[in-house]
């Protein structure tokens, strides 16, 4: 199996293909759907197989979070992060959207300030207003090619009755991988104004060679008293459609807290998703996972180098994610245009910019995880929907 | 493939058999397990098709709930229990333990009281309680060879400050399908009270030949402004393992109220899930739990038989479930004489009846959803542990 294999999502209940004429207005029958973060790709054989094995056996009662599945979330975190958690750290949320809004309602109060850095993730800020609670939005610093942080600037958003920090990292939609320094610095951040830290690395294992990501839990442990880290499977191995991911919960008090909401609410892991993810952290999984990047990285250089064509467009280089982050400002048309263009003459559905908050007036988020045939016919049509700025 | 095919359920992380150790002292090696409601069969055809499709697929990017999903619902609902839904009512929650939280989440206040009626599964009480309300529990009343309602003496012990009503219906653990007329006393004793109805329906497609069960909406439609009904595939296709259930909500308030609640939480179902319960809500999936009534049917026979011929032990007859509610009063022995008996001489994991609330305290509840030839062995194993009364 390949990542070029061609394989047809539409009418398959896909989000990201069978909601794109609806939300995005772009044709079903020839449009490409580059906006909901999944892939087109099969995922890796052994989670496949683990699959068939269970339709196999027939039977699907109940199963418990049991030592198999910690101990391959253990194994990978060890093996693919140098992170040595303990099994009882790792809980099991109903995906990160989920783990989040649990942070949320559980660590936050009604009203309370919730603080991220913009451009990100567009979710965070949806979560954050729909539990009833405030954003702060902070912005990265544009430096052209990159984001970098600007706490001093943070700082003076600030009031003091701010509760929680939501970081991503690596970053959605930028793609930065943050050093060492940048996460001792937000770690410092979150202890100076007294905020629980959550820090979102669901796209840890999607960085490109000669950029290493650093676990928030390795750069800055002295924060763990208020720390939840998030990991998950899903982007990695194509299976966001699960609903499964991990809360890593170093400090025994906030797990205690998090455990009993789990409890209460009778949150449990479906058993396919457990058999899938047991499968994923594995060698086999891990070498499926290493081709993958391969694969992405020749996608994002063939994007890259076709966007560097049109005059006033550039693709931020990315560090991590396949999620392309692309400036539409040098071309001097409003963003009603350039969406226009985008949707109606490429035919392409990507992600609106502005969505991500300050910082993403002028940008278009382009999910490249897909086969390389398709990412070449985006840019063809990229081309061709701005051929007048040539 | 027939009910009666031998599956080796140990070392699968089945809960059922795998923690019958543990949690029971009975031996992994050559015990029974018969707790936990879970089947020992394999699913349906269909689903398990479901399921092979999609791993040939192998993509398991998002899905959202979606009309074929709902549509099989409403078909299910309409085509097993006459009963017509509009497919907006059909919320989704993560199993129905979840579905119960839920709700005492989001209608009832901290410290709140709720009404259930016992013998009852006992995750009503145990939700009731982890969510930090109070369960009043009213008994039913035991007349020999079934329970009935006595709602003067439940009346007398409700104090004004109730607010929730959780109902089972079909009944676990007594496998009682309630009258129409016993349905419209619970809904009165609701509406009398001010109670917000939930009806956990779970078991409504385990229905013995000469019953028929009645939904609670059909019933007494009048409640709709108060009442939630819990259905699930779960425990007709053995699919629990899953954790995935409807919340049918006919009132537009209360329903808007809990999909308000989904959002915040982000709460979604598995991919997976949808297209199992697709598949299983469907003609096949009718035929292949028509041919499942049958097996339990003879697995009751056999069991009932068996314990007819111990003096003192009687089993209900059961009018739906596969769930055996037996009585060891007659034997004048103690409580824990019968379960060490039944654990450590007949090596079988039942239930404990005590932990079903007030009424259970003699009994002890099998589970016969497994292949006929594990019910005769268990029948043997009892007749033997009990034989010194004969
Ligand atoms: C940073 C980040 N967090 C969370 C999510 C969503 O995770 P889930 O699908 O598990 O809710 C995404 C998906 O794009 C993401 O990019
Ligand atoms: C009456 C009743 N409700 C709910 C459940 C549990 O449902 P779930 O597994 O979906 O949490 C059971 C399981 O035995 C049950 O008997």
């Amino acid at each position: 199996m390949s990542f070029n294999d061609p394989i047809e999502r539409r009418g398959t209940h896909s989000s990201k293909w069978d909601m794109m004429e609806k939300l995005y207005d772009v044709p079903q029958q020839d449009g490409i759907a580059m906006w909901t973060a999944d892939s087109d790709y099969a995922t890796a054989p052994c989670v496949i197989d683990a699959l068939r094995r269970a339709a196999d056996h027939g039977v699907f009662g109940y199963m418990p979070i049991h030592d198999d599945y910690l101990n391959a979330i253990q194994w990978w975190m060890k093996t693919r992060h140098n992170w040595d958690i303990d099994t009882s750290w790792a809980l099991t949320s109903q995906g990160l959207g989920n783990a989040i809004a649990l942070c949320l309602d559980l660590w936050t109060d009604p009203g309370a300030r919730v603080v991220i850095f913009t451009p990100v993730y567009h979710e965070f800020q949806i979560k954050i207003e729909k539990a009833g609670r405030e954003a702060v939005t902070c912005p990265l610093k544009h430096t052209g090619d990159s984001y970098v942080l600007d706490l001093e600037d943070a700082q003076s958003r600030l009031d003091g009755s701010e509760q929680m920090l939501i970081w991503c990292s690596p970053q959605n939609p930028s793609g930065r991988v943050w050093t060492t320094d940048e996460l001792r610095g937000i770690a410092e951040f979150a202890a100076r104004n007294d905020l629980i830290l959550v820090s979102d690395e669901i796209h840890h294992d999607l960085v490109f060679p000669d950029h290493t990501f650093v676990p928030m839990h390795i750069a800055a442990p002295e924060v763990e008293d208020r720390l939840i880290v998030l990991t998950a499977a899903s982007k990695t191995f194509n299976i966001a459609g699960q609903r499964t991911g991990n809360m890593i919960i170093p400090d025994a008090k906030l797990r205690k807290e998090m455990q009993h909401r789990l409890n209460t609410l009778d949150y449990k892991p479906a058993a396919l998703s457990l058999q899938m993810i047991t499968a994923a952290y594995s060698p086999e999984g891990a070498k499926w996972a290493d081709a993958q990047i391969r694969h992405l990285d020749q996608n994002r250089k063939t994007f890259d180098a076709a966007i560097a064509t049109i005059p006033g467009v550039t693709s931020m280089p990315l560090q991590a994610t396949y999620l392309a982050w692309v400036d539409f400002s040098g071309t001097g048309m409003s963003y009603d245009e350039i969406s226009q263009r985008v949707r109606k003459s490429a035919r392409i559905a990507p992600s609106a910019g502005p969505d991500f908050g300050p910082g993403g007036e002028t940008f278009l988020r382009f999910n490249l995880a897909t086969q390389h045939h398709r990412v070449e016919e985006a840019c063809a049509r990229l081309k061709d929907a701005f051929s007048d700025l040539q």
